[in-house]
């Protein structure tokens, strides 16, 4: 199988560096054959071509059978005047390989739950993953700038909302076969048109699954205050953005999530939710999981590698347990480094 | 003084009554005259008149030196194809009143920690307000539908940052002089110029006051995961209602928080951030905190009565601290009725 590997900027790097050992150690392990080549994306490609996503990146992932990505940006590119920024290079990615469903799963660990904010006793058993619409809503629509004034276009597609819902749903038939779907269908006509679209998408196709509705604001809060009442949340582009980092408190640190972006084809995109990282970057400390967990998507959803992909989820939870924690997780003195962890992973 | 009531929807016409109760009193105690008007809005108004806001309504919050204002919409006007929603009554009152700035402050209370989803040694000391900018962006921008696709417009114009930066930036000197402003500025271009320009009014204007930015997913996290961290955090229309149901779960319930919308004009309004919650509306068990704080905001903000505002204040803390609490906030089988909460703030 061909994997492009995509380090990016800040702890990007670090943390496919400790993926893609992992990975190596899969394939000696179950006797695969593992072809992976590095491209550069974001702002080290920018520094190398002047280009967030140079042509020749875009086309080895489209080429690959996945991709494994760090992450992208950092205050060296964030001048809000600058022509290109390293963002840029992954939206174009995720549009370039039209991948409209990102999965990002939210499990909290026992041995995690000491880090997150929220009261342990309403975390027990949650189990859910929140399906982010990534090629459409407010990030891809016309921008325009004038010296007075600024905007945005936000845009959805019947064809885009059916799709996306359409995975939710037919991901929440291997679960609970439970869909909350939200928007802001009060305020906005894109989350009328989205609400219309889930319901029928839902009632015509998927009558064994439950669909419910919320409005973004309340859900930010229902997120936290009953997270166990969720199974599958689809939502649109920048909801998801917001919401999956609201979630990740629940499993007690945004280092720890990966996610999975799909489309139509056969090449999937996974990347670790959490950002760059700058100020962390380059000390060896960052918490390598969310990378190495989507490895393990990776394996299970581009390659079909089921058993592969559940030996490094045991492993990272092992790891969790033992108590090899990064500082993110780790009580104060006691953290270990990304090399520990993904020693203790391999 | 004039105050229009505006009672709405749902529970909102039980909260007003309560709120309205306590105005009674604080009239009596310290000799004034408050003429209170009541008119209709939202859904209750479609009811009456056919429309969201009627004129009268306007024209009366226009003379009124204040509004109070309950809670709009539910299930009876809630079709996504409907011609009039109970929610555009609601918008274009803040639109007509020109009430930029929404003030939404977060203070746990000790007696109602134990509702919090969050852990009860990071809400100590916890003492926020967010400014939300409340008649721009995304929720006042053009929207579209077609057969196939829908749109909504995000605009902000160098003035409608300026004048809601502003805003936050007098209110941190009268608190610990730290500005939060939220924006996606590494996708949006609204976020951009809302960067730019809350940065030029720091620096020009506030030289004492230090302001920082997040990006709204970080934030998101953060605001649940270091809630001490904030003092002011101003950010556009629709990150700042997703922030704020989410920051209510700080206090332990969106029962319990108030809000004031301000514009350059002597008139406000003073709302609950909970909505008409129709599930248990006309059961006199809704908690009136929300509402009777934004009495005590009303007091404060347009009829300058500080003294007056602190009573109320003070008088809602002893209620919670003396434990009597309604179903949002109270153990099982123990919780209080509107009506009990509103007698012990009387
Ligand atoms: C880096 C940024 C463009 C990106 C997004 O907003 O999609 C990130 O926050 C994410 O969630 O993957
Ligand atoms: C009812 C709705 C239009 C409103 C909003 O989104 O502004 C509400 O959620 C609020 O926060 O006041």
């Amino acid at each position: 199988a061909d994997i492009v590997v995509l380090p990016g900027d800040g702890i990007g790097p670090e943390v496919t560096a400790a993926a893609v050992e992992v990975l190596r150690a899969v394939a000696t392990r179950y006797g695969h054959q593992f072809h992976l080549h590095e491209h550069p994306i974001g702002g080290a490609a920018i520094d190398a071509t002047g280009e967030p996503l140079p042509a020749a990146t875009l086309d080895a992932c489209r080429r690959a059978d996945a991709v494994l990505l760090g992450a992208v940006g950092g205050p060296k590119w964030s001048d809000p005047k600058a022509k290109v920024r390293p963002e840029q290079g992954l939206l174009a990615l995720r549009k370039g390989l039209g991948l409209y469903a990102n999965l990002r799963p939210v499990q909290p660990h026992a041995a995690t739950l000491g880090a997150s904010p929220i009261k342990p006793h309403l975390l027990a058993g949650v189990d859910l993953i929140v399906v982010r619409e990534l090629t459409g809503g407010i990030y891809f629509g016309q921008k325009q700038r004038s010296e007075t004034t600024a905007s945005d276009l936000c845009e959805y597609s019947v064809e885009e909302i059916e799709r996306v819902v359409r995975r939710a749903c037919q991901l929440a038939r291997g679960r609970r076969n439970h869909v909350v779907s939200v928007d802001k269908a009060n305020v906005l006509e894109t989350s009328r048109l989205w609400r219309e679209v889930a319901t029928r998408v839902a009632r015509d196709e998927f009558p064994d699954v439950t669909l419910e509705h919320q409005l973004v604001d309340s859900m930010a809060m229902h997120l936290i205050a009953k997270p166990r009442a969720f199974d599958v949340i689809v939502t649109e582009n920048m909801f998801g953005d917001i919401l999956t980092d609201e979630a990740s408190m629940l499993a007690g640190s945004l280092g720890l999530l990966p996610s999975a972006s799909l489309g139509e084809g056969k090449v999937g995109l996974y990347e670790p939710i959490h950002g760059s990282a700058p100020d962390i970057a380059g000390r060896g400390i960052a918490n390598p999981c969310g990378t190495i967990l989507s490895a393990a998507m990776l394996l299970r959803h581009s390659l079909g590698l089921q058993t592969e992909a559940e030996c490094i989820e045991q492993a990272v939870a092992a790891v969790l347990d033992a108590g090899v924690l990064t500082a993110d997780l780790a009580p104060a003195g006691q953290a270990a480094t990304t090399a520990d962890v993904t020693a203790a992973v391999l």
